[in-house]
């Protein structure tokens, strides 16, 4: 059995509870919160919760430690400092800050191994990415988020004046797809493959003209999308749009010869969370096996082989899978 | 460069040609054939066309080894034999005999690395297939071939007596497609997944009814299957069925909680043997790399890592592809 710590317990954590119950290799240790252990509970499974400041003395207790904390401020503190005593699996997701966030947790997990920014965005869709180009090198990638909610257009959204909570979704345009698929090579801005979809609750009192005004012309964000704006109930807000629902597609159009080729990748996840907890789960397997092999440092999905992520062993892979 | 060779020429080794002029860290260095090389011409390109008896006299000059020979009775003869000698790449595809066929190259292949049925099925699905299972354990695989020509059952049609020539075209069944990506987890036969369409030139004088009915009562080919039979001039065959398309998808329909999630991977090619020829390339690169770590023995696509089939290196790829 690999014997697992989760570190910070929030929604991705949530995942990673409910994807370890499906397998039968790995066993939840603890749950490592940095609020007061008492006052965090988990929404299913058991495990103990403790104090992050524990973690340190049980070394010896845990195989993997899958860090859930977020990207912005905590994996940037956490991931070095875990990485040098256990090995550990995280969904860093700020993909420009990628290179110097490594090499942080390169020094550090000179006995231990790393794998760092495993979900699906940065993860699986990465993956695809390089698998595409390398086999079409005459050819070009497209990736298309969603249909999504996306956080940090959710987040624009909530901090304009008077309104009250909103949630965004992002979603791909249907005709720029296909224009992938026709085997075209089109070139597209991020603004050409999606358009954004808002539904918003206002304070009481407020001018709605204004509101959607100042949403459709705010610049990054929706300034340049096609952007629609639906003014809801709290309760609507509430009860059809608190999912987490999200996905997107990777396709490449390349050729040889005088010949078109697309290849496609392709999500559709109800949850967001759930399903990057399952892929951290399937990466902590491989980080464990990578370790046993004295395979240390910092790694990516580019750096470990598929068989690594399977229950199965390699026999049984090759005759039942190839 | 990573200088190549290329055993057997036929349609994949064309593909393998027209692949490395697009590649600029590979080199081709010859083709061998068992034929007088002297009636062998390339479609593109140009290398020296040599007697495969001579090809063990090359050891120094050839990094790797394409074997572009038949799964049939080619590779397994000289898979083993040009693996003692060179790293090698085959797209053997006979997936029940993988396990033998990989121990015998294996034994021969202790100072080299030979990686087998590379392709894309076996070989890009089959990474596919372990990849989604490996997520989602509470889930099922499916594949779906097609659209495109299958030689079996082309060759099938035409062992018919009355028949002149015919191409078959395997289909997938959307309604079969949309029950899985509607995440219904559904159970379903080959027969329900795919439908085989038949275009058919007859030699003078023949019952066309009566061939209608042999095809359509073709144990295991066509009993089972959704079957149309197009009746067409000879001309009409060359003109418009001589092409290799193919493609297909897999899907896997998996669970979380209470979340389903679909995942997808499709490729609509107009060249099957020059993709193939493709994804052979993008591993033959791999094979070098491995070799060069002294990693030696028979190989799948589930034991290479991503980062080893790309001409960018390992730096390149994280800071533009993940």
């Amino acid at each position: 059995m690999i014997r697992v710590g989760i570190v910070g317990y929030g929604n991705v954590a949530a995942g990673v509870v409910k994807a370890l119950a499906l397998v039968s290799d790995m066993k939840l240790v603890a749950v490592f919160t940095r609020r007061d252990p008492k006052i965090v509970s988990l929404q299913e499974g058991n495990a103990p919760i403790l104090h992050i400041d524990t973690a340190k003395d049980m070394k010896n207790d845990i195989d993997v430690m899958l860090l859930c904390g977020g990207s912005a401020t905590d994996l940037p503190e956490q991931a070095p400092y875990f990485a040098k005593m256990f090995n550990t699996v995280d969904s860093y997701d700020n993909h420009a800050k990628i290179p110097e966030y490594m090499a942080e947790i390169d020094k550090a997990a000179s006995k231990t191994t790393a794998i760092v920014s495993v979900g699906w965005d940065p993860g699986l869709f990465s993956m695809m990415r390089v698998l595409f180009e390398s086999i079409l090198p005459d050819g070009k990638n497209y990736t298309f988020w969603g249909e999504g909610v996306s956080q940090g257009h959710s987040d624009a959204l909530r901090r304009i004046d008077g309104v009250l909570h909103a949630v965004q979704y992002t979603v791909p345009i249907e005709d720029s797809i296909n224009e992938v698929r026709s085997g075209k090579c089109p070139s597209l801005t991020t603004a050409q493959k999606h358009k954004r979809i808002c539904y918003v609750a206002l304070k009481p009192d407020v001018n709605k003209e204004e509101i959607e005004k100042t949403i459709k012309c705010m610049p990054h964000y929706f300034q340049d999308y096609d952007t629609t704006v639906h003014f809801v109930e709290i309760n609507e807000l509430f009860e059809n749009h608190s999912k987490m629902p999200h996905g997107g597609l990777v396709m490449h159009s390349g050729n040889t010869g005088n010949n078109n080729h697309v290849t496609e990748f392709s999500l559709k996840l109800e949850s967001n969370p759930e399903f990057t907890g399952s892929v951290m789960v399937a990466y902590a397997r491989a980080a464990y096996r990578l370790s046993k092999e004295k395979n240390y440092g910092a790694k990516t999905v580019f750096d470990v082989p598929l068989s690594y992520l399977s229950q199965k062993d390699r026999n049984l892979l090759i005759k039942e899978l190839l």
